[in-house]
């Protein structure tokens, strides 16, 4: 069924919310090695900005990963975030992400009465819906909003993603998103894939949420236009920091929005004190040709990741 | 009259026509300092890539401009031409751009039988379109393919765009140029604009053309948005390069393209070979958080360059 666009160019919609993903999404170009300072800083950024959710990092399990190798927000313990938020007695809430089959999610995700986190993100592929279901419903009965995130639908048949979506509006998540992992979608596609989610949200009172990537330059252009066919959770981070050619440019997203809350010049003092040195000290990401062509070929970004690592430019050598 | 999208993303349209603006908008960045072989390379590529039509430059008047404080392609000499193309025996077409105003089109514009160029492109704004129509009947009468690029309709009234694209109707310009200078626009307003254009274009039997710019990393976007609406005339550039934020990017736009005549990979081997040398060289172009802002306020870009060439980042003190 497709649908009317949402609002207008010139109205704000009380329904959306803006996520900043920058510690998540980013922390997989830098191994989560950010410093207290940049973390403390951009926790500020996004209250003063009006941003809705802070994505911390991961509940990733110890088991599996080595804290040894990774920054503390792979793991966002309990002490490290009340480390930087107190009780977090502000408007901005705080959600951290958990893997399925990744996540001891049992034991490391405490009851809501003894977190500062507000929310918890569920990843997930399309073959792993069943045990995503039961990583949500244990967030939901401890307390959490909750929303679930499936992964590379790019790769994913219409009947198989009809079939998972069908089986995510019966379950108790409150967001699901349409996330665009390989950069590979066009607006026109995104359009028709929002209006798929958003009559599955209208079926069983869900909210949808768009999380973009930037392989062909459209992470911004395919946010506003799912956010103008009704999607209302949107994603973003600070100059597009994310793994591969990156995100949605929080900085383009706010200047985009219309809620006067919202406040751009925020974002934008936090990338000149922290992004240009970021880079200048050789995190790497954004959009590169090689990003381009895996998202063109539909394919996961790794072999242009380290295609750019080993500052290559034989692109032609490397579409081959 | 709104219209309905015209093709679809697995089809290709006959119509289409990809014009690539490297030298000419590319050569605002570096005052057209390119050498001969970048661009005799560029020359080649294209050819191998498919682009249908080169611009190399403009036509401005030796009278207005010192030819010692500007490489040659601001002048666009038949015999420059001819040293890079020879007779052009070749399917790429050769385009010219003249500014009104800034250019002695009588006498340096050739009969199109004594000259290797087959299009002019007439640059005027809102309310020096006579002045334009006047360049336009000149050029048509020598013999030439003839574009009207309006430039900065972000600042024009409805009232005056229409009266303007009726004139530009009547008169025998084969193309008006969609142009958002200031890379204001998002993808609905263009949806809107082209739909203005194009029916105009079915009333006087015209084509229609965009030129984006990458102010909100909407360039692109933009492009396959007026594309998807029946525009047919599509300007890109190499890697973006042009005019502050830049461009459309070529290598984004063939890998969107589907009809097979278009090679991106022609357009990457040259990006390997001289583009990311021209960076380190020091031209400087694309995407920045002053270029968004100065898009943001649909202001044009000049501000942002200079700071921007000041090396400042303190891009709140810039927007205020």
């Amino acid at each position: 069924m497709a649908r009317d666009r949402k609002g207008s160019l010139v109205s704000f919609r009380p329904d959306i919310k803006v996520m900043d993903c920058t510690l998540r999404d980013g922390g997989l170009v830098n191994n989560f090695a950010f410093t207290d300072e940049f973390v403390k800083d951009l926790y500020l950024a996004n209250i003063k900005a009006g941003v809705d959710y802070m994505e911390f990092g991961y509940k990733a399990s110890k088991e599996i990963f080595d804290p040894k190798s990774f920054g503390k927000w792979k793991f966002c313990d309990e002490k490290d975030l009340r480390a930087i938020v107190g009780d977090n007695k502000t408007d901005l809430k705080l959600a951290v992400m958990a893997d399925v089959g990744r996540t001891d999610f049992k034991k490391d995700i405490l009851n809501r009465k003894d977190s500062v986190i507000d929310m918890v993100r569920v990843a997930t592929y399309i073959n792993t819906i069943p045990a995503a279901i039961e990583m949500i419903e244990d967030a939901k009965a401890k307390g959490y909003e909750t929303t679930v995130n499936i992964m590379a639908v790019s790769k994913v048949n219409d009947e198989d993603l009809d079939g998972g979506l069908e089986l995510l509006g019966q379950c108790g998540v409150d967001v699901i998103y349409l996330v665009d992992s390989f950069g590979a979608f066009y607006p026109e596609q995104i359009e028709r894939l929002a209006d798929k989610y958003l009559n599955v949200a209208a079926k069983y009172n869900k909210k949808i949420g768009i999380h973009a990537h930037n392989n062909q330059q459209l992470a911004f252009a395919n946010t506003i236009e799912a956010l103008s066919r009704g999607t209302s959770f949107l994603d973003a981070t600070v100059s597009g920091m994310g793994r591969g050619a990156g995100n949605c440019y929080m900085e383009l997203l706010l200047s985009f929005l219309r809620n006067p809350k919202y406040n751009k010049l925020a974002i934008m003092s936090f990338v000149e004190k922290h992004m240009n040195r970021l880079k200048e000290e050789g995190a790497v990401w954004g959009y590169d040709i090689p990003y381009l062509l895996t998202g063109v070929l539909n394919a996961h970004p790794s072999s242009a990741i380290n295609f750019i690592n080993q500052q290559r430019s034989d692109y032609a050598m490397f579409y081959q």
